[in-house]
């Protein structure tokens, strides 16, 4: 396979070599070593190599098998460090209780970039997490690049490199879409799949358990590469949710944009402390996870087949202009299923120009629908498709098209499929494919996808990925802003928070630090007798509200501590008396801080206004309806916190409460500009104060402009 | 192919034969003429013709060609009347223009069932309307039960006939499954994709137009046709929604159940004229489709890949017993994600019991995952596969087996396929398999596929074939029952409606009729003096509200003409002059009935009733939340006028409101009883007229069953 001369060649070459990325080690090494060989065909040691040697690796790579003298009638070493030539990477798949010395060893060769193939590491407990650390500690040490442990691999299709540095069975064919997965096993499922329906990868990479190089260093590396358009991920736990977003959002906007399509699998069952607040109990990982990762721009998709299906349309035709799709079709039924499907998606099947309407009338017979969906009729053949899908093309109503075929006895399929590829190669609007059923259309599907025209068995499914590439779309079209902080009293706010224990504030408390960052808190005032709250009653002007304070009361409406709509001296006099009895009454030892004293809150719009802190993501900011509300649609979203104004306009105008908010039926529109001002401010609350571990507003009460919005009830959880 | 004495015995035995079914002349004719054959291969006329003579067809097949002396050797007939021999069926294949006349001839020579593929009737407008009404009314001078026209024709895969009366390519598979599809061109696809997965057919029927045979006759023969588990039904136009309904829910439900599973294609426009109450323009066809079809117990899927990949689970494997699920595989990623998929289709994925953890630790190695999804690792091989399968089998807290397989370098796919044929012969539970992949795995899939073992492509999908085969077990659970009619006033209702011409009934006559019907319509005055309001409100109590009531006034809160918690005698007459001089001002001409004076309805939850016809399933009721929040979150749900209690329960049931009149977060439970009262009167209502278009309750103010339910709000619209 190689010779001296070969190997000082390339040490030669290794010598000139300048390395711009981190990475290139991983992807693009001029010589491989494989530690830990065995020659044995069918072990994922001895795959490993042979798939190096024989997928056309167009480097050097050597094998290091103690105690052997050639694996595959290539020459081996006893350790890296006996190979005398200069080696770019490792691909160690020793047992896991020596792969620490092994990696050792390449360290003192010098050797920056190393995959570990083996397992058994952090994902069987206690004893495999020491092992992981302590690989974590040699790559510090010696500033090794490490995927895996606990991986299949990494492949890199370009000519230049070739190589299969994986036990995955086949190289995949090359093509302009990167594969990212944190599991092994999907990874082999996806290479068959994606070898049956022709799609080809740049690179692919299972990363596992990602103790060294991790996805958000990987999309950082392929945003850079020239041979990938789109990323594909497969995500089973995010560890740096906020890195892993900032990153996003520089990788899929801007110049050079890339899409980032994510499966993010692993719903988890909500802990029962969650559910003491309403932001706690509704900002489930899963649900924040939807919503954070569409302010990324990180397209999440359920299944394989959903992400391909997006994935391919995206990278092998342009991107469209907008969400018009027309539709040509030989049967009626299936055009009228594509219909529904684009439209539950929002893609739009719009009527067809005049001009177009009359060319395909010329083309057409007279039974023909020249409607959108265009119907071809049963017996068309490939003229009548090619003449209608220009005519559709040529509307300048129309972004897309979806070409649907079923095999009729008249349809004569690869001279459809040669049209289309024909009719493809001058059109600057995307195209899609459905030639439905299963062995008949083979032959026609081929075709279409060595043009690299995408073809769905189900026209459904080209509507979804159409949908899918719409919002890439979309998100490019937005702006990306950053947060602006506003102005506030920090310091007022650090005073309560400093001298506060961990657990809730109490409602007073609260008041002072939302107020102290301009969250429009109501006149108030904590009484300790009933002529004080009188007294205050009349200085702040009627009706008024009363409300005991005390941490033994966490519902307000427990104990009916609370009274509202007092229209005169009198009645809070007695309301101030009648609650402290039935508190006393109720709960004796209950300690009480004092009866809160505020205006009546005119009517308005009740939303929420949240904040807690994720695991994965830190500080995450939520909005939606209040009141009943909230528990019954759950109509809420996320986003992170500081947020910058065009977030928090988005949020507010991703869920239905933004409807409310505008103006419902005629009704008057909400100071909507009020609402992001108070997201914004809690967003800036949140990411100042690191102990504030969960935040409730609920409700914000949300009048028109002219009178503006005010904290109704508020709650404040400090963590240690 | 057949001799004179062939065709004498068939005579014979049709002479002899007994018809129990009117259909079974279609399905199981013991002798076929195929009219308008020609003798060129490729066409429709020949290839039927041919197909049935080729794919084994067990009766007699006689050839009418004009002109022809015989066609692929068979001697043909110049018309239908001239073979001597009695015929079961004909397929008639002639050009649209002279259907009628062989159709005619079929009835002289008492042919009484026929299929006629031929296109060019209304599907090309105007003249095809006529040529189809021609056929209808020859067929009821006959007595002839057509399928078609328009449609690729009529196959039965029973060995006993074996009939491919179709121009579809090839003959499919014999198995459990029914298909009947309006879209002829589907059928191709859909012949070819089932090919493809080995999913077989008993009878297999395009029916056109429907201008004879419809859906509805379909499946009531495929109810008790022996051969048939389960019914797929592809629709794109609904024309006797009620008939189809009550067709399906004895179908679906009771002894001898069988499901249908259905496309409904084709989502329409609303019309403008439809927004003109919250009824009409939330009960778009789609969604009243939606909810009648559940009602029915039809399970609406959205593609032909739910379709089948519901149906083979149910028609291959043994019903579950509930919706506990159970993974084994040989990869973490595909099994959350399928948990994932189980989790949202509304299957659990339980934790397995004590005693199957055991078990599952003395067969599994000790990294193997004993919780659920049961991980075998990705080594396992078949014993590993099988054992695990039949622990989690035995577990009593499972219903149902998922097994995934990711093709990895150890996997031995076939074995683990025979394993898992051999587990389920004996099992009781259902079992369905997901060996990921294309290409690697297809000898294990053709395996599990010949022994009837649902297989996958994706988890996922099991996963939500098993939650539609979970609604059907549900819904066969739920209790079935008929609408019981309640007392009413119906004189008093109908001298009010007959007495209106067509449009809105005023308010005070709506409220007539609803108080006729037993709905809780509060004490209510058309006053027409301030005078005679006041003294009104004296004699009802305050507070009181005013309305102006006057055709001219559809929405109440315009002009103000609406006046809210008058508490006195004062309040009542400024009210009443303020607001009539307000409707002077903004609308001179506007006639005025009166003022309406009523009590102030005490707060409670505001629900909408409303009813509507439905073109295609007549008298259709709606229930949901109301106010502001119908149009917000369109919380709404349908069924069929007049309605049973259960329905009724169900209808209250299944939206948000729902949950919200059963008390949320410890608020005290509304008269969901008087509600569902509510609902039957109102089904009752637009039952017994005719002339109720559309009718509003918005809001139905729903308090705690001490206070009860009071309409606040109707409006009624006449037809002509």
């Amino acid at each position: 396979m190689h010779t001296p001369s070969d190997r000082s060649l390339t040490s030669q070459k290794s010598d000139e070599k300048t390395v711009p990325h981190p990475l290139d080690g991983i992807f693009s090494p001029k010589s491989v070593a494989v530690v830990g060989v065995t020659n044995t065909p069918g072990t994922v040691p001895y795959d490993i190599f042979y798939n190096i040697l024989s997928a056309g690796y167009q480097g050097t790579v050597f094998p290091v098998a103690p105690g052997k003298r050639s694996i595959a009638a290539v020459k081996a070493f006893r350790y890296v460090v006996d190979i005398p030539d200069d080696v770019d990477l490792a691909v160690i798949v020793f047992p896991a209780d020596v792969v620490d010395r092994a990696l050792e060893q390449c360290g003192q060769k010098g050797i920056k970039s190393v995959v570990v193939i083996s397992a058994g590491f952090r994902e069987v407990g206690v004893e495999g997490r020491k092992r992981e650390q302590r690989l974590k500690s040699i790559c510090g040490d010696y500033g090794i690049s490490l995927v895996g442990p606990n991986c299949l691999g990494v492949i890199n299709t370009d000519r230049k490199v070739h190589l299969n540095a994986s036990f995955a069975r086949k190289m995949p064919i090359a093509g302009r879409i990167a594969f990212l997965s944190q599991s092994g096993a999907l990874c082999t499922a996806v290479l068959d799949y994606a070898r049956e329906k022709q799609i080809g990868f740049s690179k692919f990479v299972s990363f596992g358990n990602k103790a060294g190089v991790t996805e958000i260093e990987l999309i950082e590396y392929l945003h850079q590469d020239p041979k990938t358009d789109a990323v594909l991920l497969y995500l089973e736990e995010i560890r740096e949710g906020r890195k892993l977003i900032e990153m996003a959002r520089r990788v899929t906007h801007g110049d050079g944009a890339k899409p980032i399509l994510a499966i993010k699998s692993g719903r988890t069952t909500q802990g029962a402390d969650a559910a003491a607040s309403h932001t706690g109990s509704l900002a489930g990982e899963d649900a924040v996870c939807d919503e954070i990762f569409r302010e990324a721009g990180i397209l999440r998709v359920n299944s394989i087949e959903e992400l391909f299906n997006a994935a391919i349309l995206y990278a092998y035709q342009p991107m469209s202009a907008g969400d018009r799709l027309a539709i040509v079709t030989n049967a009626g039924g299936p055009g009228v299923m594509a219909t529904d499907a684009a439209v539950r998606g929002g893609i739009s099947v719009p009527e067809l120009g005049a001009t177009t309407r009359t060319k395909l009338k010329a083309v057409l017979p007279a039974a023909a629908n020249t409607k959108n969906p265009v119907d071809v009729i049963g017996d068309a053949r490939a003229d009548r498709y090619v003449a209608a899908l220009e005519a559709v093309l040529d509307d300048p109503g129309i972004d897309q098209a979806l070409v649907i075929l079923t095999p009729q006895s008249m349809t004569d399929i690869e001279a459809i499929a040669r049209g289309v590829v024909q009719t493809t190669q001058s059109a600057t609007k995307p195209i899609a494919c459905s030639f439905m059923g299963a062995t008949d259309v083979v032959p026609g599907i081929h075709l279409l996808q060595s043009a690299n025209i995408p073809h769905y068995i189900l026209p459904e499914w080209a509507c979804t990925a159409m949908a899918a590439v719409g919002r890439i779309r979309r998100w490019r079209e937005e702006p990306l802003d950053q947060p602006e902080p506003l102005s506030v009293d920090q310091a007022a706010a650090r005073a309560v928070i400093d001298a506060a224990g961990p657990g809730y504030l109490s409602e007073d408390q609260a008041l002072v630090v939302l107020a102290a960052y301009g969250l429009p808190v109501p006149k108030h005032l904590l009484a300790s007798t009933a002529d004080e709250a009188a007294a205050f009653a009349g200085e702040i002007g009627y009706p008024v509200v009363l409300r005991v304070i005390s941490p033994s009361i966490v519902h307000k409406s427990e104990w009916k501590a609370l009274a509202l709509d007092l229209t005169d001296d009198g009645a809070v006099r007695r309301a101030y008396d009648g609650m402290l009895s039935r508190v006393a009454a109720a709960a004796p030892d209950a300690a009480i801080r004092g009866v809160l004293v505020r205006r009546m809150i005119p009517a308005g719009h009740e939303v929420i206004l949240g904040a807690k802190r994720d695991p994965a993501f830190g500080p995450v900011l939520m909005f939606g309806l209040g009141g009943l509300f909230v528990e019954l649609f759950e109509d809420v979203t996320f986003g992170l916190a500081p947020i910058s104004p065009a977030s928090a306009a988005r949020m507010i105008g991703q869920v239905k409460a933004g409807r409310l908010l505008r103006g419902l039926r005629g009704g008057e529109p909400a100071d909507v500009t009020g609402v992001e001002q108070c997201l914004r401010r809690v967003g800036q609350l949140v990411g100042d104060f690191e102990r504030i571990a969960e935040l409730d507003i609920n409700p914000l009460i949300t009048g028109p402009a002219r009178i503006g919005n005010t904290v109704a009830d508020a709650r404040i959880r400090l963590g240690g």
